[in-house]
């Protein structure tokens, strides 16, 4: 045991590679599941993965990596915070006390009420009765309370469970931001369903080949730089992205022939979330710092691209012009102009995962207030649809028709998974404030864009976002890059210019 | 520590279940690896495994593992030979033993000893070069020596490889069959050379649209009864079967527009591996006891199925009419007689993996008697190519032009593997001597299959062989279903009668 510093690194490593190794495997049986595996392998993969799980997170808990962190902590003391190793002590002790903090006995509670949940969630949505799913909502919001609980916390409950997906945020930071968000946006929402008619998207229901979608949304995001050959595509009910080591960050996507917007969009949102796991450091590779730096870290990737490159008009000057010629049919008659106008189509939906880039925000902080009064007992679940409703009506004036369309929406209330839903509005908001200082850095980003380069672009990303992995908090993240932590105001001031143009907004106001 | 036999049971029953998961997750890498991960994947891949199967090792050879294996074998002395709870556990001690027998650093140089080898054979049989590749295949020699003797054996060393591969299985009794077999098939491969002329091929290699090959097979593997509600089929470079659990059965194919006989039967021959994985019992789940019986009894499957079965006059009696329908140029003036004669055309080749029903044997023969001849001293490593070539000579009737066509032609010997070929004689002899059985039983075989039902005959095959799983060793696997132990006798007298009638050779003689 008189090992040296290094030699305790060491063995610390290994211990860490062997539990990536298992979470890699678990996440490339699910990539299955999702996209090949047989119906009759359902019941022999949940036994694969439990085990898996099961394996990486017991020996991820282990006393030994507790001592190890703990004499490493004292030894490595002096080393710089953004060094590999003293990051690699940093986070792995942050992820070590969190996951020994709950009792063995909870967790499985938790795992054992999502399973149950599940399909009677699914029934009731379908059948648009939240009364059938209350009494598990009931059982999901005392389970939240209790991981908080175990978690500990100084002010707010929320604060625990934010601090497992969104590390350094507070309850109190994001209201502060969000209440700011809403100020800016409920009135333009409002503003923009007065100048509805502005835009016109039924080019987009035209009826698009699903075959030429998809090989020309894959040509799109290889033109962004997805790297290919440490990447794929393939076809899943819902489209998301995956990692399996630095060499193979796999995305997968769907296509309505109905609806352009779906495949070419989600590729290359899911597109963006690979280009971050591509871009991580291999000093770091199987340690807990290789991975996101939180879920809206990587959801500030998805978007950027998404939206803030997608989206914008200099993208499309670049793209029009293969994309009509792949498609001369549904885009007859619709010039470069149209079509950008089309994609940019904003309008209160009822749906989170349907709403548009202005009005999605208002969906997230909606379910923020709801979670948070649930947790702190200010809300009962059974008046939990009625408060959606009336919450729903004052940001995006519209009524909901029914629960399946409003508060049982979203699977992630079927599990124990309260403080997830703010990472989507943290990721647009991180998007924006770093892309406003990428234009800063880059003044002629736009003219780069609108002749189809994209690698100065990847690249301040890599440098500044992905080579970091998991080293720096969100907030630690945006000061590194942006000089301060996380702040509405260049998101705000992206929509309202934007918005404001595409709509004919009144010009003072934005 | 006062727990009863059935607590037990349980324990080692969970312990058991979590290695089969592990090796289960491990296959599914595998499975990916060959299908559809991106070439930037290789090293993140060999890390997983690797990981995934050394804990599933560790686990398996536990002390734990062996204590209640003891304490069951005591406890369980009164159950029946072949009730699940005594298999499990005879099998399990089988297992266990020889697992433990094997010094962990001989597993470790083994495993290093395979990848420092594989590019050097790569590189020697693209040189036609076997001095190359000499100095590796001696250290393949000397481990194959260590690992004998390290589990060891009681009259010759090829006995204790053997068994790990073919349970139960000796040195002197495969010597015998294949002593049998040679003097049957040597004059009978000398007798077809002669009447080369009596098979006209041509048609293989007309051309056939390769997409529709792929669709034509997957029909006919599931008319045959492969479930693919339980399974699917994908492209690999070399095509393989692999099962992830009882609901998860996979097969791939390759396919080449030029010679038909590459998809098809390829893949009627992994289906037949797969449904024999399909029939295994869901009461031997996760326990050793799920799985092929030995790699001989896997191959028995998939060979009846692929010759016994797919290149049967029966077979394209029922088929013939489908297949010119949806390939109506390739077999323009062909009728189904002699698309039956072609897919049978016999003839001295000098690649095993491309060598037809006849010949076949004589190549695992000569790879049989030279490994026994190179483990025991008797032929040294340096004089292996011209001893294959004598051999090959005197069994086909060729002179063997290099190396790279020669004795380098396999990748088994470029790593630590000596045993394992004799499974695919002995798949080949099981497989006939169970159809000679079948055809006792089941009279009217051959009209069914004209009619296309195949569902008595795999009814038949789950009954005797699938549902066992490995409970039995191959001698007691046919004992149980045939009556006798291994013998060549069936497949002797059906290639004599089949190849006698399609060359018109002297019917007295076969």
């Amino acid at each position: 045991m008189a090992a040296n510093t290094s030699d305790k690194l060491q063995q610390l490593k290994e211990l860490l590679a062997e539990v990536t190794d298992l979470s890699r495997a678990a996440a490339l049986l699910e990539w299955d599941q999702e996209t090949y595996m047989p119906p009759g392998g359902v019941q022999s993969r949940a036994e694969q993965l439990s085990t898996l799980l099961r394996l990486s997170h017991v020996r991820f808990t282990s006393d030994e990596v507790g001592r190890l962190i703990g004499e490493l902590e004292d030894e490595l003391g002096g080393r710089p915070f953004d060094s590999d190793e003293a990051s690699l002590v940093r986070v792995t002790r942050r992820d070590y006390d969190q996951a020994r903090k709950l009792p063995p006995d909870l967790v499985a509670e938790v795992a054992r009420a999502g399973s149950v949940a599940r399909p009677v969630w699914e029934k009731a949505r379908h059948d648009e009765n939240f009364g059938l799913f209350a009494p598990y909502m009931e059982k999901n919001v005392e389970l939240n309370r209790r991981i908080a609980d175990a978690i500990g916390y100084e002010d707010r409950p929320y604060d625990a469970l934010l601090d497992r997906s969104e590390p350094g945020m507070t309850t109190a930071q994001l209201e502060a931001i969000f209440a700011e968000l809403k100020k800016a946006i409920v009135p333009l929402i409002a503003d923009i369903a007065r100048h509805a008619d502005a835009i016109d998207d039924r080019v987009l229901y035209r009826g698009f080949d699903p075959d030429l979608q998809v090989s020309y949304a894959l040509g799109v995001v290889k033109r962004l730089g997805y790297d290919l050959e440490r990447g794929r595509q393939d076809k899943s009910t819902h489209p998301f992205s995956t990692a399996f080591g630095p060499g193979d960050v796999r995305i997968t996507t769907r296509v309505s022939r109905d609806f352009f917007n779906e495949c070419l969009f989600g590729s290359i949102h899911e597109s963006g979330h690979a280009m971050y796991n591509q871009g991580m450091g291999h000093d770091i590779d199987r340690t807990p710092l290789w991975g996101g730096a939180s879920p809206g870290v990587h959801e500030s990737q998805s978007r950027l691209w998404e939206n803030l490159v997608g989206r914008s008009q200099p993208f499309w000057r670049h793209f029009y012009p293969s994309l009509r010629s792949v498609f001369p049919e549904p885009l007859q008659g619709v010039d470069e102009e149209g079509f950008y106008r089309a994609v940019n189509r904003a309008y209160p939906s009822l749906i989170r995962v349907e709403a548009d880039e202005v009005t999605y925000n208002m969906h997230v902080l909606l379910r923020f207030e709801l979670e948070n009064q649930l947790l702190e007992g200010t809300l009962k679940v059974k008046d939990l649809p009625e408060a959606w409703n009336a919450l729903f009506k004052s940001y995006l004036g519209l009524n909901v028709p029914n629960d399946r369309e409003g508060a049982l929406q979203d699977i992630h209330w079927s599990y124990v998974s309260f403080g997830i839903f703010p990472g989507y509005t943290i990721g647009n908001l991180i998007g924006a404030q770093l892309m406003e200082k990428i234009h800063t850095d880059m003044p002629d980003l736009d003219a780069q864009i609108e002749t189809g380069q994209f690698a100065s672009l990847l690249g301040w990303l890599r440098k500044n976002v992905h080579r970091h992995g998991r080293k720096f908090t969100p907030n630690e993240l945006m000061e590194r890059a942006t000089g301060q932590p996380l702040t509405a105001a260049p998101w705000i001031a992206y929509v309202q210019r934007k918005f404001g143009a595409l709509y004919a907004l009144h010009a003072g106001r934005y």
